[in-house]
């Protein structure tokens, strides 16, 4: 039986707790200071408010201040609070976090601060924590209600420790909440930190078809595929791999990710004609987070990186990523810069095969 | 300037009359003896039937009789009939095709008498032609009615000869009928013609869906991605690569199949609870062609010539087309099917890559 400290009370970490307390381990579900409202409800046995429906049944509690408590002898950690937030908190709870504890990560986007280099989260939380601590990195295609929900789910664990990914997979998996494992934790952490990017574009087409009266399916699915093919080219270009990508991790939780989600209303709302900064601003004036802008501006400056240090990697490969950093910017027509983008990419070669 | 002749006047011959009409050929437009009412429509300025808008315009029609006149003088010709009736239909039109006028294949399924070697379109009609005619196909993420309102969209082109294909692309592609090009014919034809299977199997998650008052994204995400994979691992079997199943004609032709379509409609009937059989024939009943359970019974038997072969493609390693198989024959609940398909799938090693 492992003791596992969920960090974060949000969406995902409270939907954990559904197959951690189903394989019978002490789930303990710590919030952070923006999450006593989430905890209150789960107390009270409410629907939770991001998920809409009740969870976290059999998971201990732990307000903020009751940190210490809720890592007491935890063998394992989950670190589910938003992107933009994971290295402070991963910080704040590093003194109390026993040694040697693997810290699974739940939040999906890009260490960027805007001026060093871009980073993936296992790479840079290792750099915070400093002492060889292993990081494991959770994703597929998830969307958190239904996990809660105990509905039918492929998740992807991915480590680069043998005994470790086999370890989660027997820690979280269930026949419901399916894990598969992989030692490929670029490639994941790479395909969860840009679906959010790209399924802004894949609503911009959901949009495009609400401002003009008619499907843009071809689109939509053309997209789809840069969308990947551009994911595949810059996880190549960090040293994960192309299975990945075609896997769950990529092509599944890319397709989630476009059925519905934050990321994919944000996109939406540009599609229908909103510029992209009036759009990330009317989001986050109603209380909803949208991660994919950051990681848009994120993997654009790793591309920018690495074509600096002379990798393959090379702007004009990344039609699509160009595009929405533009549209996120405010610049553009989305139907003309998501309708152009067909030609350009043709052009790079990337869409085709030949 | 290219005279080209369609052959089939349903929603993807009529629709290609716009790029083409576009690029100023010659474009014939000729209907079996099933489409008269097609080309009534088109010549009466209607929608067409099968597409739901005007299509057609700046084509000169055909009747079933006018054959000869269609293809005089042609220097391409489109194969556009529903794939059931592909090889009867060109063993019609072949004594009045001129020798070595190249043959572009929309038809999208496999050649299966049921009891022979399943075989891709381009193989049986080489087959049936027997003077060395070159073949190209037709793939990618292509709805018919927005081809033939002319919004944004991508087309794969596969044909072995290099200079073929580049022609093809100049015929046909515009900027807004994008056409990329490929020389892995085999990859293509294997992807246009399972994806009408798999997609099936994504409706079924639409179904079940509205069947239990909630979505089922995530199972529908780890489906497409476990469509993906097996249709990669086919591919592979028959010499197909990796890039064509990754790029717009695998993953992109599976997303837009699943965003809407007979197939699509033909799983959300099995996913609400309608045996797949009964499901067929209500479909059947009501005019609808559906493709994807021929393909899906092909496919299969695909498999087993493979395995029977020594090949490496093994039944066990294709879960889900085994599902499908079973849901289409009114075998089975499909929550049960295709939620105890995940844990089947990741013992395949097929969902993960580890």
């Amino acid at each position: 039986m492992e003791k596992v400290a969920i960090l974060g009370a949000g969406a995902m970490g409270s939907a954990l707790v559904t197959p951690l307390v189903h394989n019978g381990h002490d789930v303990r579900l710590w919030g952070t200071e923006l999450d006593d409202g989430y905890l209150e409800a789960i107390r009270a046995g409410k629907p939770h408010p991001r998920l809409g429906l009740v969870s976290g049944a059999g998971a201990r509690l732990f307000a903020s201040h009751q940190l210490a408590d809720a890592l007491d002898g935890a063998t394992l950690a989950v670190l589910a609070v938003t992107s933009t937030a994971a290295l402070s908190v991963f910080a704040h709870v590093l003194p109390a976090l026993g040694a040697g504890v693997p810290v699974a990560i739940v939040s999906k986007g890009f260490a960027d601060d805007g001026v060093g280099p871009v980073r993936l989260f296992p790479e840079a939380l290792a750099g915070l924590s400093g002492d060889g601590r292993p990081f494991v990195g959770i994703g597929g295609p998830c969307k958190a209600n239904e996990v809660a929900a105990g509905w039918p789910t492929v998740a992807v664990f991915g480590a680069l420790d043998g005994a470790l990914r086999e370890r989660c997979a027997a820690a979280f998996g269930t026949d419901l909440y399916v894990v598969v494992v992989t030692d490929d934790l670029t490639g994941l952490e790479l395909a969860a930190a840009t679906k959010n990017a790209y399924a802004i574009a894949l609503g911009a087409c959901d949009g495009l078809a609400l401002r003009e009266g008619h499907p843009w399916h071809n689109l939509k699915a053309a997209l789809f595929a840069q969308a990947i093919g551009e994911m595949r080219l810059l996880a190549r270009a960090l040293g994960g791999r192309d299975d990945t990508i075609i896997g769950p991790a990529g092509v599944g939780d890319l397709e989630v990710t476009g059925l519905s989600g934050r990321n994919r209303a944000l996109g939406e709302l540009i599609g229908q004609g909103t510029p992209g900064d009036q759009a990330i601003a009317m989001m986050e004036q109603s209380g909803q987070t949208v991660e994919g802008p950051a990681a848009a501006r994120a993997a654009w400056r790793l591309v920018s990186q690495l074509e600096g240090q002379g990798s393959k990697a090379q702007a004009a490969a990344y039609p699509l990523l160009a595009a929405l950093v533009a549209l996120l910017a405010g610049q553009g027509d989305p139907a003309t810069v998501l309708a152009s983008l067909l030609v350009s990419s043709r052009r790079a070669g990337l869409a085709g095969s030949a």
